[in-house]
């Protein structure tokens, strides 16, 4: 027995989002139900729904920054109780088997991950929904527990953007006395520049014009480089332990590798469609790299709502109603957001 | 006061290498002079006189994989006695003073080491000259003290080929349980299967063709993949922790990255002309890292040679008299060398 809910979905590839219905499964014993009361607007919303990483089946709700409140549990749930506050985010379930999710590291499951939507559910096989509903069945192991200290209408973008800067800022010992550089200040790099700060490194913003100048040093970063002005990039040359570039528009990548000191990297978290050009010579004479990353395993972003709390660290977000939706989406296609939306579930 | 010694370089850009005399500097109270005996062919050594790293100042004689006798020793001198084998490699001197240097990482001296030829000399302002002559004088900390269990004959190469395959098996390391491809087998990368396997690696060489199969199999390697066969490179998906790309022409390095499993390692340690084309779905979806490395500091080239010493490696190496050079050369550009040539610089 299903439960149906109400959702804002797309249709096909080209049609705005509108109000639909979507089916819920019912809850297994493992499973937590939750109401929902925030999604975030994440750009990879709009690349899947646009048909921009291949072809998906319509109709598809998309949305993995989600929170909550606990509705139900099932039988065996031991993690999460009715009336917690709680989240989703990207993956909503993984093999538990192979050797990354073993180690906790599910964002990298060899046989892939349930991602939140757009994913075949290995509970009943249909395509799993997100988060842009009024509530979702999960396995509780998927289910993030929000602490007190944060605003719950405010977190969901910690479980996509969050995270996505969190873990490379870890991987990587961002710290005391590290030098990290974020490329891009939107919703995934304001998240970086406010929790490299908050783990103790000094942060400069490398972002095109002036306008976000303001906000980075309101953020608390130490420094703020418009990557227009030629002379100032080539002033910071071998200087990063570590730059996260967060812009999924090409750049011209050696220009940044070369502001990477010996044994510096460079991690995208982005994912531009076309490949950068690496001169060997960006790399060899400095031993750099340049690496990726995806997100954060479940008990990671756990870890990382821990440190949000402890720091006061949210996004920066702004609040639409789901008739917003649709222009909220353009708004992110010409980066005119400071720096996540989050719908108010509540008004589907 | 100089001395003048015979030696074997070029007097322009295109023109084959001839009989010449340079000049050294005198002995000063920290120098080392060595008579050398045997000089090994390194492909730098074209690129270097043929121009393809830029103009350089002419005549000019090169080689930096040099091994001899302590001939004299300035009056300072602590470290080396007249009658030690020893050997000069890549730096010839370093600043000392940078934060590489500092850390005895001089091969990254912020401050731009002095080469073993095509440099600056700090000692008296003119162009360092390499090992294809008989003697050379060097600062006692740049002078390596070859061990007893090396065959002199036979080490020279160590002191680039090795150096530069050991300093990235070491620094991501390689040893048991790891696995490590070697993308291509010529003179940096045989050293890479012999170093990698002495280490406790398990070593898979990724060569085009299969006329180097025997050999590598000969040397231990776990693994022979000829590749040009997409069907078995394909089967290779997700499977190293590491990789040494020690060819320098290009090659379709996403391929390569796709071998890599979660948090691997793809080290180019050549240097091709074209950039390389790096999709960000190549090392986002797997956390993978494309690095670069060169050579290794005086200290890790100790290190390395007492590691070749200890486990019996020695470079595969063909003799050549001074006359033999220019073929040599000619071979090395066809890749018709199994693995190294090393000059008798007797016969100078």
């Amino acid at each position: 027995m299903t439960m149906t809910v109400k959702a804002y979905g797309a249709t096909s590839q080209d049609a705005p989002l509108e109000p639909m219905t979507i089916e819920r499964r019912d809850v297994g014993e493992h499973d937590v139900l939750i109401d929902i009361d925030y999604a975030g607007i994440c750009h990879s919303d709009i690349h899947t729904i646009r048909g921009d990483w291949g072809p998906i089946t319509y109709p598809q709700v998309v949305g993995h920054e989600i929170v909550g409140r606990v509705a139900e549990i099932g039988s065996a749930v031991t993690k999460h109780r009715v009336g917690d506050i709680v989240g989703v985010g990207c993956q909503s379930n993984s093999c538990r088997t192979c050797a990354q999710c073993v180690q906790g590291h599910d964002q990298y499951c060899l046989n892939g991950n349930t991602q939140t939507y757009n994913s075949v559910d290995p509970a009943d096989g249909t395509i799993t929904q997100g988060g842009y509903s009024q509530a979702v069945v999960t396995n509780e192991d998927y289910v993030l527990a929000i602490p007190a200290g944060l605003d719950p209408a405010k977190t969901a973008p910690l479980l996509c953007a969050g995270i996505t800067a969190y873990s490379p800022l870890r991987h990587w010992n961002a710290g005391p006395g590290k030098r990290v550089g974020v490329i891009g200040m939107g919703g995934l790099g304001h998240m970086g520049v406010k929790i490299a700060l908050a783990l103790g490194a000094e942060v400069t913003v490398l972002s095109r014009g002036a306008k976000k100048q303001s906000d980075a040093l309101a953020f608390g970063a130490t420094r703020y480089v418009n990557t227009t002005d030629q002379a100032a990039l080539a002033e910071l040359a071998d200087s990063f332990d570590l730059i996260v570039n967060t812009v999924s528009a090409g750049l011209d990548i050696a220009t940044y590798l070369g502001l990477l000191d010996v044994d510096g990297t460079l991690v995208n978290v982005g994912a531009p469609s076309e490949p950068f050009s690496v001169p060997a010579f960006s790399l060899v004479p400095r031993r750099r790299s340049l690496a990726g990353s995806t997100t954060g395993g479940i008990a990671e972003i756990q870890e990382m709502l821990g440190f949000c709390a402890e720091h006061g660290i949210h996004p920066e977000t702004e609040l639409v109603s789901a008739e917003e939706i649709n222009d909220a989406w353009e708004r992110v296609l010409s980066a005119d957001v400071r720096y996540r939306f989050v719908i108010d579930t509540h008004t589907l």
